[in-house]
C-alpha cells in the first residue's frame, strides 16, 4: 500500500508565486549569443532540478516584511552556482545521467562541460554581486571556497576505507550543507531579519543540510534501483565512503574488512550489493545513519521555535519531514 | 651571432619592488589545511610564470600618487585568476607540460585539476572582493566571463577549417586581452588615476593583449621545437586555427585547401610541418600575422602618449617591442 508523502509542492507553498520569477531570472541571467552556451544551458536546465536553494532563499526572505526582486535574483544566483558544480562533479564521477539526460560531458564533452561550468560559476558570482549586499556577497563567496574544498576532500578521501565519521561529516557540512545554510542566511538577511533570525535561519540550514545529505547517502544502498534516478551502490563503486558504511565498518575485524573491499574493489554486481545491504542491517549500519539523520533534524526543528508561527516556519518544519520520508 | 634582447627584467624595474609582495600575497591567499590543495598549489606556482599580469596591474597603479596594498591584491588576484584558466585550459587540451613541470591533470588527474581551478577561481574572486574597490569588481566580473567565454568560442571553432580573421580577432580578444586590458584598468582605478587615462591604459592593455596573442599564434610555427617550452604546430594538430593559417586559407583554391586538411587530420609529423611553414612563408601568411602584430603594438603605443615621459611609461613602451622580438 503506498503511503501519502508530503510532496515539495505542498511545502513550497509559501513562496510558490515566486519560483517562476526564479526561473526567468536564471534564463535572462544566463541568455548569450554564444551558440555553445546557450545549448548546453537550455538542456541542462530542461528538467529543471527541486530548485531547493531558490526555495530556501524566498523561505529565509518570507520572514521578513515583503519578498523582493533581490532575494528572487540571489535564489536565481545559488541555482545557478548548484548548476555549475554539478556539471563539474559529473565530470569528475564519469557521470552518464543528471535528471534523466545525458550529462553534459556526454553529451558534449569534459571539456565543453569544463568551460560551461566555470561559465555558470562566473554568471552566478555577478548576479550576486548585482545584488548590492556586502553581508550576501561575502557569505556567498565563503560558501564558494568551502563547498569546493569539501568536494577536494571528499576526492582525496576516494577507496579511503579507513575514513572516520568526523572527517565524512566535515566533507558533507562543506559539499553540501554550506551551501544551503547560506541561501536561508542571505534569503533572511534580504528580507531584512534581525541578525539573532538570520544566525538561527543560517543554523537550520546547516543541520537540514546534513540530514539531507546523510539521507541522500542512505539511500544509495536502499530502495528499488533508479527509483531516484541513481544506481544503487553508485557512491561505493566510485569509492566514496559514506556513513551507513563507515559504521558497519567499526564493527568487522581486519580480514572482515578486507573481505568487503576486495569485493568493492571487484565491482558490485546485484549479489554482491544484497550482501552488503544484508551486513549494514545486520550492524544496524544503515538505521544509526538514519537517526543521526534525525539528531539534525531535530536540531534544525529546535531553530524555528524562536519564529512565531507563519506558514513559512510550517513549511520548514514540513521539510524536515519529508527529508526524513524520503529514507521510509 | 645571439642578439641583444630586451629582458623583461629590465622593463619590470619600476615595479619591480612590488612583485615579491604579490608572491607573497598569492601563496598568503592560497594558504589552506586542506593538503592535497597545498600540494597542488605548491607544485603549480614552483615555476612562477611571467606574472605579466600582476606586473600589469602594477604599472596601472604606478602612474598614480604611489603604489598601495590594494594594487598589489589586486595583482595576486588575476594571477590566481589566471593561473587557474591555465589549469582548466590544461584538461581541455590534454596538456602534459606547463612551465617544465607535469601538468596538474597529468600529476594528479582531471578531477583534481577541475577542482583545485575551481578553487583558485574562488580566491581570485574573494581577493578582488576584499579590496573593496567596486569598479575594479565589476570589470573583474565582467572579465571573468568574457575570458571564459573566448574559451568556450576557441572550443566550439576546433576543426573549423573556414575559421575567418574577424571570428579569430574575436576570440583572442576574449581569452586573452580582456583580461590583460583589465589588469591595467584595475591598477589605474586603484592608483587613482582620471578617467580619461584609465581608459588608455585598459585600451593599451587591449592593444598590447591581441599583439602579444597574434605573436604567440606565430611562434607555434616559427623557431626551433621546444624554444619556447611548446611543440611546434600544436594548435594545429589541437584543430586551433591562428591567423597565420586562417591567411594561408584565403589564397587557396578547394583542392589546395583539402590537401592540407587531410595532412594535419592524419598527423603533423616533421616533414608535414616543414611543407606547411613553406607555404605560409610563400603566401606571406606568417608576414601578414606579424605585421598584423605591429599594428596592434602602434594602436597600444599611441595610447600611452597622454602621459608624461616616465620610467612606467618607457617600460610600457619596450614591453611592446619585447613582443615584437619574440618573433624575430
Amino acid at each position: 500500500m503506498e503511503k501519502t508523502r508530503i510532496s515539495l509542492k505542498e511545502i513550497y507553498e509559501p513562496i510558490q508565486a515566486y519560483l517562476p520569477r526564479v526561473e526567468e531570472e536564471i534564463f535572462s541571467i544566463l541568455a548569450t549569443p554564444n551558440e555553445l552556451s546557450a545549448e548546453v544551458v537550455q538542456h541542462f536546465f530542461r528538467n529543471k532540478g527541486k530548485y531547493l536553494r531558490p526555495a530556501l532563499t524566498l523561505f529565509g526572505a518570507s520572514f521578513g516584511a515583503s519578498v523582493e526582486l533581490d532575494a528572487i535574483r540571489a535564489g536565481a544566483a545559488f541555482e545557478i552556482f548548484h548548476s555549475a558544480t554539478l556539471i563539474h562533479d559529473d565530470i569528475i564521477d564519469s557521470a552518464y545521467v543528471r535528471r534523466n539526460l545525458p550529462t553534459v560531458n556526454v553529451k558534449w564533452s569534459s571539456q565543453v562541460a569544463v568551460l560551461v561550468g566555470d561559465y555558470l560559476h562566473d554568471k552566478a558570482i555577478e548576479t550576486i554581486f548585482s545584488v548590492k549586499n556586502d553581508r550576501v556577497i561575502a557569505a556567498f563567496l565563503k560558501t564558494a571556497g568551502i563547498v569546493c574544498d569539501g568536494e577536494i576532500l571528499e576526492l582525496k578521501e576516494k577507496n579511503n576505507f579507513n575514513l572516520k565519521e568526523k572527517a565524512y561529516l566535515s566533507i558533507i557540512e562543506r559539499k553540501t550543507a554550506s551551501l544551503l545554510a547560506t541561501c536561508l542566511e542571505s534569503g533572511a538577511i534580504l528580507g531584512g531579519l534581525i541578525t539573532e533570525r538570520v544566525a538561527a535561519l543560517e543554523r537550520y540550514g546547516h543541520y537540514f543540510g546534513m540530514a539531507f545529505q546523510v539521507i541522500d547517502d542512505c539511500l544509495d544502498f536502499m530502495g528499488e534501483e533508479n527509483e531516484f534516478g541513481k544506481t544503487l551502490g553508485a557512491d561505493l563503486q566510485a569509492g566514496v565512503l559514506t556513513l551507513p558504511l563507515i559504521r558497519l565498518i567499526e564493527f568487522l575485524d581486519e580480514p572482515a574488512k578486507a573481505e568487503i573491499f576486495s569485493k568493492v574493489k571487484s565491482g558490485l554486481g546485484h549479489s554482491k550489493l544484497s550482501d552488503l545491504v544484508h551486513l549494514l542491517h545486520e550492524y544496524g549500519a544503515l538505521e544509526y545513519a538514519l537517526a543521526k539523520a534525525r539528531e539534525f533534524t531535530d536540531c534544525a526543528a529546535l531553530e524555528l521555535t524562536v519564529f512565531p508561527k507563519s506558514p513559512s516556519r510550517t513549511s520548514l518544519e514540513t521539510l524536515l519531514q519529508y527529508v526524513l520520508e524520503r529514507s521510509s
